[in-house]
């Protein structure tokens, strides 16, 4: 077999809950000062899963839908991986339901798990498709990765930074979508930031300040090591002038603000000639900080904010399209924001640079690059837009009420790893060929259907408790 | 650099608790039948885990017993991977604990996380780390897989098939135990054989007859591929004679036992010239069973068993060694059963070929090979089998009595998901340079501590919460 180059990301889709929650409106009912999340996380819309929807029917869907829009038949994917931190089971992983799609086919030599580290797991499973096609296991076919979340909080300052999405993503060689492999920087500590020690319950332990700082900690420790990584190959320096675009893990957009000022502010220190005079007057006051200190400065984020804004507006907004209305995706959303530049400037993107950094509570953080090609049908980055296909998805979305989004989380906290009880089987928000739950029988095994394709008289497409 | 060639294990280590209980006098403690557990099941004895012991203090033991054994730098590891069932925390990966080695040592640059399913996430580590080593992003270090598990059950018939243990196998090139990539085959299906959707319990659901089913299903469906794949490169058809060595994942000795005979019942069906006139006579009454039929009938399992009975003494007994003395030790299971090959029979494996099937329920499973050569001093079959030790590691136990056991479960399943407690920090039965856990504070965060290595004052080995 040749050895295959350009190995990357071929084909995406997305699947998110229909429903959805007006940040704006769930700043006035939960009595926050006005622009609290609107402007203080800088959050449009959330959305959530109704209580015929979780992680495992997300991913069904997602899955379902790709293959059927790149026209691949299942036959031909070698690796399926999924990223998840939503733990509905502590053994059984997310792969193994997904495999109800590929053995009515006849295809169970599908190698690849669940990898976990809360948002970063969806990371670990790309790199690892990716490392298995250029591996000398690697037999010919496709992998296809799955990154599915559902980010519910406890009631209080959280709880608006929630969301819910799945993501698949199909990889293999001459990729739209390629990694450049040797650049890639890891940045791995053990820390308490977010984690989920209560094991009954759905919602994490989260010290919100401390994540944040060890958010941009990991930011920079892998900038400085892609950088230096760069330079040794590539023999010159690297800024954020080297990348058209810069995507962040998104946990709430006002981080990914910080994040692009921070990369702005590390290539001040690195005197990189990209910085321009007016930048570097304005941060000049801040060289002498140490990095703690640079951490906690507000001067310092607001200064460097400032400077890098009119680059933000090129390099990050367009990535911001999805997370700020749909809200974190956990493990999904780093890929929501590829989605998100995809969709908005498919048509330039050719021969460009995304710098992709991926982070996750615990913790564990990546920072890669990407290089994209406009491709072939159906493996084109047009394609790719046009299957995405955002804004249709998102303005035939649900607004409902925060009563409404409050009284489902009361609902899923009593459902959490719980049995025997039936959902509604209401699909009628559900676009046609979603997945949806159905029952939990009285040994806790979970039944999914599948709501009808359009035109279609609904077909026996119920996942039952295996074999 | 180089293209890496016979990428494998270069090194291995195994940790297990000092305390253990006889099957024997568990069975007679349980008023089962006399051989129920020691006969039925085959074990001879069970290990677990004290209050003062969990996964990560197990891998933490492991893996710096590792890096000080072979002499290895942590600046040396690139790639750090876990594969474990036992959930500690639903979104903080064991590897982030795990870094608290490596920081020290200002290395955080190490990629990978935790994988999940069942007892097979330790294979999928490993496969994904020898992807790594062979993939264009490799960094010219050494990958390093652990596998940590403590297995316990609720009162009943599964509670003897218990154990515990953690691994660590260090990855690279020119291994003294390579694989061979292109025959891997694999079975993954969806299934309730054996889960853990109780959330809040450390204990699994499971279908004990419905498993076994499962993973000699797996194991007939890996095998029939291997041995296509096999015939297809190899151009000769594959037989249990073209391997030395048959190591099989080990939930209790009595499954091995039918699994081999399973494989030769296979080499029967496919006609191989290996199966000899007698078995071959012996076996004709059931060459038209259904393959359902076939994983029912008692008689075929008793007549293919006593068949096989020469070969698996030759070929399946040295891998028995640690997982009849140890229980199951989940991920750890199929490793510890090669460790036991290594440990066995370190001074004639080399040319040799080891036949290793994984299975995890849900289910995901994997057929693959190795190939054995002496290797070079740190990294030589001799010296894995010296840094195992064993027998010294088995004599040295504490056998204590089925109430102890009984006790300890108890508190455990009290402790299990809790908050706020100090443990005894009774270290008397743990080798020097152990890590115990020594409390869990009201956020959930755990702390350990290490045991002083002979001949050493205590020092600050502790780890705290992260920073």
């Amino acid at each position: 077999m040749e050895q295959p180059n350009d190995v990357g990301i071929l084909a995406m889709d997305i699947y998110f809950p229909p429903a959805c929650v007006h940040q704006e409106a769930l700043e006035a009912h939960d009595g926050a000062s006005k622009g609290k999340y609107t402007i203080g996380l800088g959050q449009d819309c959330m959305a959530y899963c109704s209580e015929v929807e979780d992680v495992i029917s997300m991913s069904l869907t997602v899955v379902a839908s790709l293959l059927k829009k790149y026209n691949i038949d299942p036959k031909q994917i070698g690796r399926l991986e999924v990223g998840s931190e939503t733990v509905i089971d502590k053994s059984k992983s997310i792969k193994t339901w997904l495999m109800h799609i590929f053995e009515e086919s006849g295809n169970t030599d599908i190698e690849g798990v669940d990898s976990s580290n809360a948002c970063y797991g969806g990371t670990a499973a790309l790199l690892n498709c990716v490392n298995w096609v250029e591996s000398k296991s690697w037999d010919g076919r496709y992998g296809l990765v799955v990154c599915t979340d559902s980010a519910v909080y406890a009631e209080g300052p959280a709880r608006p930074t929630g969301g819910a999405a799945a993501i698949a993503m199909l990889i293999g060689p001459n990729a739209p979508i390629s990694f450049e492999s040797k650049y890639r920087a890891s940045h791995m500590a053990h820390v308490y930031d977010f984690y989920k020690p209560d094991l009954a319950s759905e919602y994490p332990v989260v010290d919100g300040k401390l994540s944040q700082t060890c958010y941009l900690m990991a930011l920079d420790s892998c900038y400085r090591q892609y950088c230096t990584k760069y330079e040794k190959i590539v023999g010159e320096q690297f800024s954020i002038s080297d990348a058209e675009y810069c995507v962040f893990h998104s946990p709430y957009n006002k981080l990914v603000q910080k994040s692009f000022a921070r990369l702005y502010f590390n290539d001040f220190m690195r005197n990189c000639s990209t910085v321009d005079n007016d930048a570097k007057e304005k941060l000049q006051p801040f060289a002498n900080l140490t990095s703690e200190e640079s951490y906690q400065s507000r001067d310092l984020e607001k200064a460097s904010q400032q400077v890098a804004k009119h680059l933000y507006d090129i390099k990050v907004q367009p990535s911001t399209l999805l997370p700020k209305q749909i809200g974190n995706m956990y493990t999904a959303s780093l890929y929501a924001a590829l989605a998100s530049v995809i969709y908005n400037k498919h048509d330039s993107l050719d021969g460009q640079r995304i710098l992709m950094f991926s982070y996750g509570s615990g913790l564990t953080s990546t920072m890669f690059s990407l290089r994209l090609h406009d491709g072939q049908h159906p493996f084109s980055l047009m394609n790719i837009a046009s299957v995405l296909d955002v804004t249709t998805k998102l303005e035939s979305r649900h607004v409902t009420s925060p009563e409404k989004f409050i009284e489902t989380l009361k609902l899923m906290e009593h459902r959490y790893g719980a049995k025997d009880f039936e959902t509604s089987k209401d699909t009628s928000l559900l676009p046609p060929g979603t997945f949806y739950l159905t029952k939990v029988d009285s040994m806790y095994r979970r039944f999914y259907d599948k709501k009808a394709a359009e035109g279609k008289i609904k077909g026996c497409n119920g996942i039952a408790n295996g074999h």
